[in-house]
């Protein structure tokens, strides 16, 4: 079943009116119910919502109340998380550059969890006090995720986390000074749609922790495996929760001692959950080519661009003779938005669209390209009422940082 | 003659201690230089600046200093240029979904040119009071120009322009209302390497113009024949502006009547004049490959990501014994900035490093991504003084749309 959020055409009229397009909408039952499905399929635990996908204030408010820990992974994410209300021991600082003012004040904040990614940040964190952050180990697995190069993270030849041998060094390090591991990390990427690299995952990171308990007698208590799990841009067929969390348990059977889970997905909780709402202006015939400009574009959905991404474009209003067209924005560059779309009926200036599953890594990938302001994000509470949450930006806000 | 802007060592070290990294550092000295390379080269003809490539306001303003009209394909590149005080009827108004409200705005203010991309535009400027303001038609010419996809924008299946057939239709509304244009445009694309598609582009346009001559008795007086030549990223070696003019001067010889020519140059003005400088952080083997990671990424650089664009990248300080590696950013994200580089030696923590020709499409399509600030930009006067052009965002700059 379809259950991705989308408006209805007196929504979509209202809100078009009331808040200009384009417009970013959320809805909390969405996420809410998101989140829900993950912490009743992996009962204890821990579910962080990786909120570089958005980082909306209001959204991590309500990851927070649903019971998730934050990942962060910058001083900006970090910001955001404690504006928002969370307090610090339900943040995980992640990242694979952290400058060491960003550690020394994730440490003295008392973040919950330091995700370590490279022996130099190991020689960083020994050369800070220890506090209460447990140190959590990243490791490269060395599987590549059938996704988009871009996002697939956990092969050997990405930059993140340690490959074997360091993790290792990183461990013994560590036991030496007295400041033990707390567990082991891994993520194979995102927008995953195939439950075996993680099978393949689990089953490399637990050898690895036998590994390291035989020869360094060093047990991890977490293991961190990631997020990544894809969702219904077009015709995706992604796993369910419950299959993702029974793959990865019945994997860490072969480990066979207590352990606590975590997972941190981010798109798979909030990406359904967001649309966006764009105005059709100029419709024009070239060639076989039916192109139908939007005041949309790269500069607020740069994916398209960036990964090939396809997404479902549907069209406000009664339907009538369907047609097929080339969705494009407004750039002054050949932004190719969403190709063969099937329109209900001809598109025509004015008309909405609404754009499904782009609540992950819109907003928070959104520029100024073109000196188009960015859009305002509206919050579909769960009585009904739409709510502003973060407004459009301003041609103020955008010269702010000029000097003439 | 490699003279793209570069940094010394003492320079690069003041900068980045005077206002951090990552940071735009651009050249006023090149971008002057190649602005009067174009006035020198094409002397009668109108050089426009195209500002999406750079419009931070200290370079409109440079650019209207050299004489330049200015390009603005939108509301807020519209206001950019009036902010930093280019007076109207220099500038030309482009776009291909230029929205009612902004055309209209756009012949109060008395904007010298408007290009005309649609034959819904010509509609819409008849609803319109007729102003000062002259209407070039944008032509698609059918000219595939070999450079990226995304960023050609002349051939067929483009969304920009009038095909031929909907040209004659445009031309012909417009004289029956008695607002004859004033000349035709064509834009080939971006980032062009080779004179060729300019000597297709050129002919199909006085062939086009001769027929539209010969059917509808109407004379163009203005040919705009695009910008595009591109620049030196690593081993590129674009046309000359010499040579790209005499190739247009020599395809109109066949036009056989007196003309205005236009240029609408960006990235070849403000592409080699700018640089960004960033700090390295941490350094991680991993297999074969050295991960070299950056405070920079794809929030202040996509292009590596969406054109899989190379850059050539220098460390800063005395060499060594030389080694390769990958630079790679900050993001949470797999996201390989720059692939292959030769290091003159081993890069370490708090090494500085300068790309070279980021000036254009970088600070312009600068993110939030992951929460990161945008860099400053840094401008090099002529006298050798480095001033701040566009501070560093602020993370209340960054939180200020946000409501809870």
């Amino acid at each position: 079943m379809d259950d991705r959020f989308r408006l209805s055409a007196s929504e979509a009229e209202h809100l078009a009116r009331e808040f200009g397009t384009p417009l970013y909408v959320l809805d909390e039952g969405t996420f809410r119910g998101r989140i829900r499905a993950y912490r009743s399929a992996f009962q204890e635990a821990e579910i962080h919502y990786a909120s570089k996908a958005n980082s909306t204030l209001a959204l991590l408010k309500i990851a927070y109340e649903e019971g998730c820990r934050i990942d962060v992974a910058s001083e900006g994410e970090l910001r955001a998380a404690l504006l928002a209300g969370v307090p610090p021991y339900h943040l995980t600082l992640h990242g694979n550059n952290k400058p060491l003012a960003l550690l020394r004040w994730g440490i003295e904040l008392g973040v919950g969890e330091i995700v370590v990614d490279a022996l130099e940040e190991v020689d960083r964190l020994l050369s800070l006090p220890a506090g209460t952050s447990k140190l959590v180990l990243r490791v490269n697995p060395g599987v590549k995720a059938d996704t988009h190069d871009k996002i697939a993270v956990g092969h050997r030849a990405s930059k993140f986390g340690f490959p074997p041998e360091a993790l290792k060094t990183a461990v013994q390090r560590l036991l030496e000074a007295q400041r033990a591991p707390h567990g082991l990390h891994f993520h194979l990427g995102s927008q995953i749609l195939d439950l075996a690299p993680y099978r393949e995952g689990v089953s490399r990171i637990v050898a690895l922790a036998k590994e390291l308990e035989i020869e360094l007698d060093w047990t991890p208590q977490l293991f961190n495996l990631g997020g990544g799990l894809g969702v219904r841009y077009t015709d995706q067929n992604p796993p369910t929760v419950e299959a993702l969390a029974q793959t990865l348990s019945e994997g860490l059977i072969a480990w066979g001692k207590p352990y606590q889970l975590g997972q941190e997905p981010g798109r798979s909780l909030i990406g359904e959950a967001g649309l966006t709402l764009l105005s059709v202006g100029v419709v024009k015939e070239v060639g076989e080519t039916l192109f139908v400009a939007v005041d949309g574009g790269l500069f607020e959905n740069p994916r398209p661009a960036l990964y090939g991404a396809k997404y479902e474009v549907e069209l406000i209003g009664e339907p009538g003779s369907p047609t097929s067209g080339t969705v494009v924005g407004a750039h002054c560059e050949n932004d190719v938005l969403y190709e063969d779309i099937r329109f209900k009926r001809a598109p025509k200036a004015d008309d909405l669209v609404q754009v499904l599953s782009t609540g992950a890594y819109s907003s928070a990938m959104a520029s100024n390209y073109n000196r188009f302001p960015r859009p305002a994000s509206v919050l579909k509470r769960t009585n009904g009422k739409f709510e502003l949450v973060q407004r459009r930006e301003t041609y103020e806000d955008m010269f702010a940082r000029e000097i003439l």
